[in-house]
Formats: structure tokens, C-alpha cells, sequence
């Protein structure tokens, strides 16, 4: 039947985890992405921001980076983008801890995000949920870190641990 | 170890399928999405198609049709780039049949797309490839088709049918 | 009488042609538009459509087309946007038949569109009206074929036909 | 034959008109746009300007003019922009003088421009060219001037005044 | 207090000033921006205007002037956008004069604008306010000005002149 | 003389603050600026998010929080873009912590943020060095915050503290 189906195709692009199906140390990988000027541009546009390290390559060539940089927002926003491929029900952002940008992003860079899972821990203030660490790495063509972050979910658990 | 599973990882988001892995009949139903007053004035201003029919609310309150009626071509793109989800590295596109707008969309509307495999064929003139036909249909809240078109793919075969 | 003179002026915007006024083979040739890389990062965002073969030139270096290539769905959108240009408000699409992409279109790549009028029809069905084939060709700067469709219009009889 | 087709179908976008061709008084009018919050959006991400006059609805809302304003920039733009439908090969713009705003355009307002030849002169200092004023008038939907400035062409003359 | 130092903070975003002021031969001016292939794909999107000057790389370089030229709209909306950085609460425009694009602007410039406060005068029309010229150029990164204008303050007096 | 002052206009745009220079308890608070549905749209084809908490109206209707909600990297992007007003030339970002979004925003809330400065300290790591906490806070119109982080700068000392 078809409405069956339909549901059942929706349903695939949803990936139902609870809190003990996490497993430490599993690792997602992202496509690729080009960072395009275009993206530059439009990150600015965006959120008001035209500070010349982004913006002025004329500038730029004065300074020790030598070109335009990304704003670190845009790697933040583009990182975890891209992974944003497949939805779990069961889980929903606590926050970020530790971002960073060890490397800078340049025009034509091309990034992919890596998702490892980290620390688990059910969560005492919080009955019914755990706590999952997805360590959160972009990097670019040559390996090089461009952005680190640990996001923090917190997580249904399938079972009652009280 | 990590390289495997990163590069499992990136797999999980491919959906390798041969030929004679399409079954006719099975349905595969996307997320919606609400089309927007922002999608009309995008995609405008990407195709530069600025007919009054898309963007002047004053004249388009004077006509029959009564206000702005989405792009034929934004409601094809985004229709199916709703389907971009899971990529097939067996098969590409062909062409597209029978593209029709039976329903307009208007500002607010929300869309998803079915994709139904319909008819499936060896390609006589290709060796190695099938012609797998997705019956494309985005449709709004209420039901209703406002694109439908069919898809033809051209899909590896797994085994020698010579 | 201003008011006269800015109605005209409106109307010369508008090319009014009933089915009696299409002639087949007439040819009518848009300017050109060079594809940047802008319009791929727009038409992603746009449509949703992040698929490395638009997205990541990397990966793109690793395959046998070697560069990024345009969606159909932009060529198709773009191809079809170049020809807003005059407005005829006794028609309106029916339809496209027969979408084909012959070509890729990279980054850099100038398009125009020709459109010859093809086959001209009464239609039995809809009393009042009769159908012209638009075949329209994008063609890039080396004469190349990179979209090919026939559009279908539904164009006003002059006269009673029946 | 289709070449000669195709070059006469393009030249149907270009209008050529001489010094000469010019008459004054002569009307010419735009189809009309609807202005959206999107493109207040669009036009601060483009420029850089953030001023809460375009972006701060809550602040606006204090204020005499009650309500979100359009950058004077972008009604010159748009209404400028509304006008480019036709090529005259043989003008291009000197500069404009008296650009002034005795409106504000909000969000949902409807305009059109239309453009009067006004003043025409040959140019003594520039043989070969005449000065041609057009005056541009943008107008929103209730007829009030939004944008007025006159645009300062030089157009070849077709004959030798000398 | 957090209220009053929240309150200075944001004052320190707005510079008042009154007529008196305002200083005939001051100089201000703006950061750098390169202007890139983006922004003209998004000023052709914004304004509708996708003439070859602007969109047609292949075309321009059969032209005397060789490559893709800026829009003018553009050149003075972002020449414009880049001063917005300070408000004057007493201060609002009356209009620009003699708007001029003595050299064109390619992908790629980098250009700033330079604000020279020009002649001031009371107005006699309006009591309590008097006029201010900003002069206004935007030059490139040769120092060639790419856009002058005369941009008219009204701005309130500090004094009563009657 | 010109250059001079263009200069000291210039420097005007940046504000020159050693380490030594930041008071824990200082405030600064920015413009405010109404979040849209098109920086929804904007942001989920930039990023390539297009979840359904953020895109799909009809379904949000059916869902606890009732309607679309922002992309929590929206809100740490513009929260944070719109300090970008004055560059401090001794600073750079180390990174940011403990980001969170303890309320969400919706389309039509209007935010701005505050910066107070924190914790200060030498860097013993860097020499030369000190860590500047700016604890950065997105508040909407009812004065709820929307997102917390702190943002790490490091700043040179002034002086040699070895």
C-alpha cells in the first residue's frame, strides 16, 4: 500500500538512536565541500560581518596569513552542515564545548567533517536521558584540522535507569 | 579502526543499487519543505524570471489566479532536489518526461516529493545499462500534485544479460 | 496623455501572438550568461542539492569528468530563464517533454538559448486553443547542445475553429 | 536559415536609437515588483548596511516612521534594475543627477518606474554625441513618487552636426 | 550597572552630531572590500539588470572594454554601504548630486570610500536644520575613483539661527 | 592634509585595546536586528540544513514547540556577527566556550547582544600574552537569552609581565 510505503520511505531518512545504541568510538564521515569565495561572501552578508581579513584581499596580501581567512563562524556553521544528513529522533543538541579553528580555511579549500563518538553518560539531573559527546573534527584536503568542537546531545534511553 | 570506519561512514550515505535492485512499485517519500516568499525572490533573481506573475502581488490580486504563483521551473528544481539525499554511484540521469505544473504553489505552501520506481527495461542500445523510470510527484499539504514528471535513470546491470 | 503613453510603454513588454501567429521554424536567440561559481553555490542552497558532483572539486579531480558540473536542474532553470524576456498573455506552459542534458556545463561556461518554433496544433480537447512546440536549445560557447527540451504552450485561437 | 534567425531574434532584445530617435515627452513603463522582506535582507547582506532603520522592526516600531524602511540605495537599484528590459546600443549612461527619496518603500509595496525623455542637446563637447535626460520616476502603488533622478545619457548622433 | 553600561555601549555605535559639528575638509574613511564574481551574480539577481555588460564574459571580451563591468547600481550601493558604520541620530538624507562612475569596476578590485565633508549652509526653507555635502568617493585599489556623488545631509542645529 | 586624516579615519573603525586595557565588568551592546524568515532560508542553503524544525511549517505545526525554529548556528553566527563593529588589532580569537541556546528563536524575534568581559589572565603558555573572556550573550525582544558563549580572546600585554 502506498502510504505504507511512503511512511516507510520517510522513516529511512531518519536514523532512530537511543542512548545505548551510541557506542564510543564509532566514526561518521561527511561528503566534501568546496569553500567557494562565493560562500565568503555570502557568510558576510549574512551576518553583518565585512571585517577586511574576510573581505579586502588587497589587505590580506599585506598580512602574515597572506589571504582572505573564513570567518570562523562560517567553518562552524558549514562543519556541522554537513552533517546534517540524517535525523535522530530520540536526540537534541545540549550545546558545543571547546570550538576551535586550529587551521584557517582558505578560498578553494574543500572540507568534510568526521563525527566520532565520544564520552557516554547517563544524566542524573535529567531522568530518562544520557548525555553523548559527538567529537566533531572538519578538516581540509591536506588533513589539517579546521575546526574542533565536542557537540553535546542528550539522548532518550530506551530503558529505565533509575 | 578509524580510516574503516570513516570511509563505512561516508558509505552509510550512498545507496549502491544495480539494476536489478529496482522494484517497481516501492515508494520513497522525502521531508517537506515550506516554499517560501524568500524561494520566489531566489529563484527569480537566479534565473532572471521576473514576470508579474511571480513577483507584482498588485496585478497578480487583479487576475484570475489571484496571487503569486511559484516558478515552474523553482517548483521542478526544488521538487527534486528534495530527492537529493542518498546518492546511487550505479546510476545517472537520462532525461526527464512529462513534466507538468497541474496545481500551483503559492507562498506557504509545504512540499514533498514521492518517488515511485515505475517502469524498469534493459537498454538495447546500452550494454551493461537498464532504464529505470522514478515516477516524480511533489505534492502540498492538501494533497495535491503540483509537479509530476518521470525520471529516467540509466542504471549499471549487476550481471551480463547479453 | 501620459497615462495612454505609459499604458503603451507597458505593452511593449507584452508581445501578444495568438496560435494563428506562431510560425514553425521561426528562431528567436537570447543573450548570454556566463555560469560562475556563484550559480552553482546558489542553486545548492537553493535547492538543497549538495551532491559532490556539483560541490567538491577534489573529488571532482578524481573522476573522468575531472571538474565540477552544473545540476540539470540549473541548466534547465537558467536555460529557461534566459527567455523572460517578452511576455505573450495568450499563452501559457502545458508542459516540457523530452529533457535532455547532451553536455555538461562547468564553471565558467557562457549559455544562451534559442528557441524555434516546431510543431503547431489545434487541440481537440480544449475548444479555443491549440498547442505549439518550443523546442528550446541551450547551447554553451563552443555550440554545444547543454539542455534540450520541447516546452509546450497552450496559445489562444484568433478565430473559432471549429 | 537559422543564423540569420537567431541574429535577427537577438537584435529584438536591443533597440537602437539614435540622438535623433529621441523624442521628448515619450513615456516609457516598467512592469511593477512587488519589494519583500527579502530583498531588505538581500540588500543589507550586499552592502553591508545594518542600520536598524531596515532591520530592527522592534526599534522601527518606536520610532515616527513606525516600520521598516528601504535602504535608499536599494529603491535606486530596483527602480533603476526594473528599467533594464531593452539595449540601445548606441547610449550609455554619463551619470544622474538629483537623486531624491520623497517616499519611503516598505515592505509590500508594489512598484513600477517610468521614464520620461526629458531635455535633449548635442553635447559640444563630445562630437558625434548628444546629452539625453531620461527623467525616472519610481512609484509604488498608490502613485506616490518613491525615487526620482534624472539619468544623463550620451547617445551617438546619426548624423554630423558639426 | 549593567542597564547604564549597556546603554553606553550601544550609544557608542552612534556618533551624534549637529550642524555646527560638521567640518568643511574632514576626511573619514571606510575599510577595503574586494568586489568578486558574487557580487555581481547577486546585484544582477537583486536588480533584474543580467545585460551582457555585467553576465557575458565572452561577449565582453570581444567588446573595447574586455571583460564583465560592474553594475553603476552597484558600484554606488556598496561605495554607499561601506560608510554605514556610525549613525548620526541628528542627521538624515536629502538626496545625492551628480553621480558619476568615472572608471569601471572589475571582478576583483578592491575598492574603500572616502567622505570629505564639503560646503555646509543653513536651509532656509527648513528651520532648525542645515545642509551638509558629503563628498563622496569610492576608489580602487590604483587609487582611480570608481564613484563620486554629492550626498546631501539634512542635519539639525545645534543653535536656534533665526 | 588628506592623507592624515584618511588615515585617522580609518583608525577610527578599530579600536586598539592591549590585555591591560579590558575591565572585567564592561558592557557592550549591539544593534538590534529582526531574525526573517529569509535568513531561515538563507541559512539552511548556505549550510545545507534543511531540516524540518527549520523548513517545514506544516509539520512544526504538529510538534511541541509549534513552529519553525532557528538553526542554532544561525543564532551563534549572527549573534556573534553583529559585534562586528570594531576591530581590535592586538586581539585574536582563541575560541569559544560552553556555547548553548536556552531559548529558541523564531521568525519575527528581534535580537541583539551583550559582551561583558569576564575572567582575565595571563597566558602562561604565551608570552606576551593574556586570555580576555568575552561572555557573550544573544537576547530576543522579551529579554530571554537565545544564546550564551564565551568567547576566549587572546590579546598582547602591553608591557613585559616575565
Amino acid at each position: 500500500m502506498e502510504t505504507t510505503n511512503a511512511t516507510r520511505g520517510r522513516k529511512r531518512l531518519e536514523k532512530e538512536q537511543f542512548f545505548e545504541d551510541y557506542e564510543t568510538g564509532t566514526v561518521r564521515r561527511t561528503f566534501g565541500r568546496t569553500i567557494t569565495e562565493t560562500d565568503f561572501v555570502v557568510h558576510a552578508g549574512h551576518t553583518g560581518d565585512f571585517f577586511p581579513h574576510h573581505m579586502d584581499a588587497e589587505w590580506c596580501a599585506t598580512q602574515p596569513f597572506g589571504q582572505r581567512i573564513a570567518h570562523g563562524t562560517m567553518t562552524f556553521a558549514i562543519g556541522v552542515g554537513l552533517t546534517a544528513t540524517q535525523i535522530n529522533p530520540r536526540a537534541f543538541t545540549y550545546g558545543y564545548e571547546r570550538l576551535r579553528f586550529p587551521n584557517p580555511v582558505h578560498i578553494g579549500d574543500t572540507i568534510h567533517t568526521e563525527i566520532t563518538i565520544g564520552e557516554t553518560a547517563l544524566d542524573p539531573k535529567r531522568k530518562g536521558y544520557g548525555k553523548v559527546v559527538e567529537i566533531t573534527e572538519t578538516k581540509k584536503q591536506d588533513g589539517k584540522t579546521v575546526m574542533y568542537c565536542e557537540h553535546i546531545l542528550l539522548v532518550e534511553t530506551k530503558e529505565d535507569h533509575a
